[in-house]
């Protein structure tokens, strides 16, 4: 049995929601926060601690970030009214955004002056997975960070990837694996319509491609939604350009040329361009489908 | 049952040979041809035909070419000592090759003056599975193609997808799958090296990515190599100028903008241009690492 801690999710959109839930199950007391005061409520109303943070921060044992960017991060870890230096020595956070693994070094050492531990633990596996505490985190810090938030990661996670002693490493192995998501999402869409314009029509992309050499995680999780004609938002083109952005910077600073990465980008920015930022990212087919004069399925 | 047929295989290659032998276990009276004389002998001490082809092309069901281009294909099919002039009307032609759709309705077409069938039958699996007779082959043609064919492709795969009742839907769906494997060998090299330069190592990569949404196909099929080092060609590098090139000047005539295809293209250029052409298509890695001065597992 994990002990169960004092906690508080900062960010309750798809995947911090998921997260405070899957924290109250497993007995945490769990305070959720947002700018979405509705999103608070219903948390509450969910079983959420009704305290105000000012009142739980010196007793917090873990806080939870969620939130989407770096900047957001700082913000609730060291802005105004920021978090950490309420803690008590000994507390952990546990940040979930996907940063530059610079931001997260910095963050971890920013923390070790308040005497708080770092956890550098971006997350993947989607909203569905988050509710039912079964996401992945590619985790970094040290002994003591992953001993103090232990109990939050075993009710958030399915799978924790243990990959080293310092911050920066987990934030390195989400950009890889952004670089490649990022890329197969467009090559996908690159792939399917290429083949609308030669009679191939996406139900038959998706039934052969499957079974063979092309395939790809994401082109059997995403290639549906655009057979289907269905683009509702469960991961936004907005999140691309953001983290593609981060790769791209990252590489720049190692020196590294990365032009599939950046040909991606110009696809997700086009798509942006286009309003379709809040679509979801399966939508970047519609950048393809209007270069070439295509009608997709579901459309007009 | 299928019936035993006469069939002369045009090719001895890592994948014609695969299905010749796959023809002979099979039951089929099988020819072997290449212009290398020591393949065509080691098939024949296999249990290949020794006949001349000349003395068996009239009497031949099914010819199978299984050469690297189109220009090779339509040799053997109409060059000097083509073989669809001598063969009687009801024959058929199974063209494996990675060719342009318009290519395919060209041979289609060709052949159907002399009475023969033409079933474009791109294949996909790797020397392994034609060795086993369990390819994939992506196929259209006309239903007596399919027919004649048939004891042929029961032989040779594992996996038939009909495509279509006319040659060029098999050769679409090819370039649609070479797309995304091209892309997707170089887009894994980018990853692997990018997490280099971060500090996370090849086995590291391999053994998270591929449980995340990062992952494909070819990824877990490649990236072993370069964790490895072994560059061993069971694909080469020289494949990917030629099919990339297909898809794009196949998306040239339909008006069609490929930039991530266009990107993978130019590091596959490179590869080459540093002589790396004959190595395993992994070996793209190898432009990654020389721009940015790594050094990848295997190498000083």
């Amino acid at each position: 049995m994990s002990e169960n801690q004092s906690v508080a999710v900062f960010g309750l959109g798809a995947m911090g929601y998921g997260i405070a839930q899957s924290c109250l199950r497993a007995g945490h007391e769990t305070l959720g926060l947002d700018v979405v005061a509705a999103q608070v409520d219903k948390f509450k109303a969910d079983g959420g601690s009704a305290k105000n943070i000012d009142e739980v921060a010196e007793q917090l044992d873990t806080v939870v970030v969620v939130v989407l960017t770096a900047e957001q991060t700082e913000a609730v870890l060291f802005g105004e009214n920021g978090i950490v230096p309420l803690m008590r020595a000994g507390g952990a956070v546990v940040s979930c955004a996907t940063v530059p693994p610079d931001f997260a070094r910095d963050m971890e050492k920013r923390c070790r002056d308040h005497g708080v531990h770092y956890l550098d633990a971006p997350i993947s596996g989607g909203a569905a997975k988050a509710a039912l505490g079964q996401l992945s985190v590619m985790a970094s810090g040290s002994e003591q960070a992953f001993e103090k938030a232990r109990p939050v990661l075993d009710a958030m996670a399915e799978t924790v990837f243990e990959l080293g002693d310092s911050a920066g490493s987990g934030s390195a192995m989400k950009a890889v694996n952004q670089l490649l998501a990022g890329v197969h999402i467009a090559t996908m869409a690159e792939a399917l319509t290429f083949g609308m314009t030669q009679g191939v029509q996406p139900d038959q992309f998706l039934d052969v491609i499957s079974k063979c050499a092309g395939t790809s995680w994401i082109l059997e999780n995403r290639a549906p939604h655009i057979a289907e004609g269905d683009y509702t938002p469960l991961s936004q083109i907005n999140i691309w350009p953001k983290d593609l952005g981060i790769v791209l910077d990252t590489a720049k600073s190692a020196g590294f040329s990365a032009p599939i990465t950046a040909a991606a980008l110009q696809q997700y920015m086009v798509a942006v361009g286009m309003g379709l930022g809040r679509e979801d990212d399966a939508a970047i087919a519609k950048v393809y489908a209007r270069n070439v004069g295509l009608t997709l399925p579901g459309e007009e």
